[in-house]
C-alpha cells in the first residue's frame, strides 16, 4: 500500500493565494465571453478596454481520486460585464449526489445554486462564511463586492466537473446589480 | 429525490466558535485522562485545580453520509498536562482510505498524524495553513501555544470515526515542551 506523506499549504488569508499551488488557472473574459448575459457588453469590453482576468484558482494538487479532499483557493477580480456581477465558470459535479464546501477568505461575494430542473438560490459570503453546497446543487460563485473575493473550495475526489451543462444551458437565475444592490434575476439567455 | 437546502454557517474568525452550531462537543480532562502521558500530573491536576476544558467542538449539523461533507471547528484550550500539551483525542476514520483537511484559523497547534504502524509525523498548523491528512493516517491537533488553537476540519461524510483504537493503543509519538519547543518524542505509554 503507498501511504501519502502529509502536507501543509499556506494560504495568504487576505489575498487568497495558495503557496505552494501546484497549478494555477486563470480564466479571461475571452475565454468566458459566452457565458454572460449581456453579449453586447462582453463585445463593447473586448473592443474597447481588450481582455480582461476574471478569477484565478490555485490548486493545491490533491489527486481526484475517491477518498481524497481536493481543495483549492479562488480569487475573483471585482467588476460586472453589464450588470453582471464578475464569476467563476460553474459546474455541476459528474456524480449529481456529491456536495462541495466553500469558505469566504477575503472580499465579498455569493455563492449561486441551482438544481437541473432550475430552482435557484443563493448565500451571502464574507470572509468566515461557511457556504454549503448540497449534493445535487449547481454553483459558481460571483463578486459582488469592490475588492478582489477569495474563498476556500474543498469537495470529495471522486465528485468529477461538469462545466459542459453550464456552459451549454446557462444558469437560469443570474446575480446581477440593482438598485446598487445583488439581486438574483431570471437569466434571459437560459434554454 | 429529496434536495436538500443550500445553508451558510458563520465562523469567527478570531475564536473559532461556528454559528448557530447544531450540536457542540465538549471534553474534559477527567474524561480524556487516560489519554495523557504523565498519569500522575493529570492526577495532580485533578486533585489540586479540578476539572479543566481541554476543547471544544461546534459541529454544523450535515448528515454523515456519502456525497456529503461534514465539517466542524475545534477551539483547544492552551495549557499542558505535565509536559503534553492539550490535544483532542485523536482519531482514525473507520474506511481508513477516507481524507479529512483541516484549516488553522487562531492561535498555533500541530496536527499529529500517524499510520496504523506507528509512523509518525506533525505538521505545524497556524491561521491559514492547511494541513492535508492523507488516506489511512490516524489524527489528532495539539494547542503548542499559549492562546486558544481553532481550526476548521471537513471529512467525508462516509469515513466514520473511529477513537477506539487510539483510545486503547494511544499514538507512538506525542507532542510535548522541550527547551522551550513543541518537539515529537516517543509514546512510553503506547502498546
Amino acid at each position: 500500500m503507498l501511504i501519502m506523506e502529509p502536507r501543509a499549504f499556506a494560504i495568504e488569508m487576505d489575498t487568497g493565494a495558495l503557496r505552494p499551488a501546484e497549478r494555477v488557472i486563470r480564466r479571461t473574459l475571452r475565454e468566458m465571453r459566452a457565458l454572460f448575459a449581456d453579449q453586447d457588453a462582453v463585445e463593447r469590453i473586448l473592443a474597447t478596454d481588450g481582455d480582461r482576468l476574471i478569477y484565478e484558482v490555485c490548486l493545491a494538487g490533491i489527486e481526484e481520486a475517491a477518498g481524497q479532499i481536493p481543495y483549492s483557493t479562488t480569487v475573483i477580480q471585482p467588476g460586472r460585464v453589464g450588470d453582471e456581477f464578475h464569476m467563476t465558470k460553474g459546474h455541476f459535479h459528474v456524480l449529481r449526489d456529491r456536495a462541495e464546501i466553500y469558505l469566504g477568505l477575503a472580499g465579498e461575494g455569493h455563492l449561486i445554486l441551482q438544481t437541473e430542473d432550475g430552482t435557484a438560490r443563493s448565500l451571502s459570503m464574507r470572509p468566515g462564511t461557511v457556504g454549503y453546497v448540497p449534493p445535487h446543487w449547481g454553483h459558481r460563485t460571483a463578486n459582488s463586492g469592490s475588492v478582489p473575493f477569495a474563498f476556500l473550495a474543498a469537495w470529495p475526489g471522486e465528485a468529477g466537473h461538469d462545466y459542459g451543462t453550464v456552459e451549454e444551458r446557462g444558469f437560469a437565475q443570474i446575480l446581477v446589480s440593482r438598485d446598487g444592490r445583488p439581486t438574483l434575476i431570471a437569466n434571459p439567455t437560459h434554454v
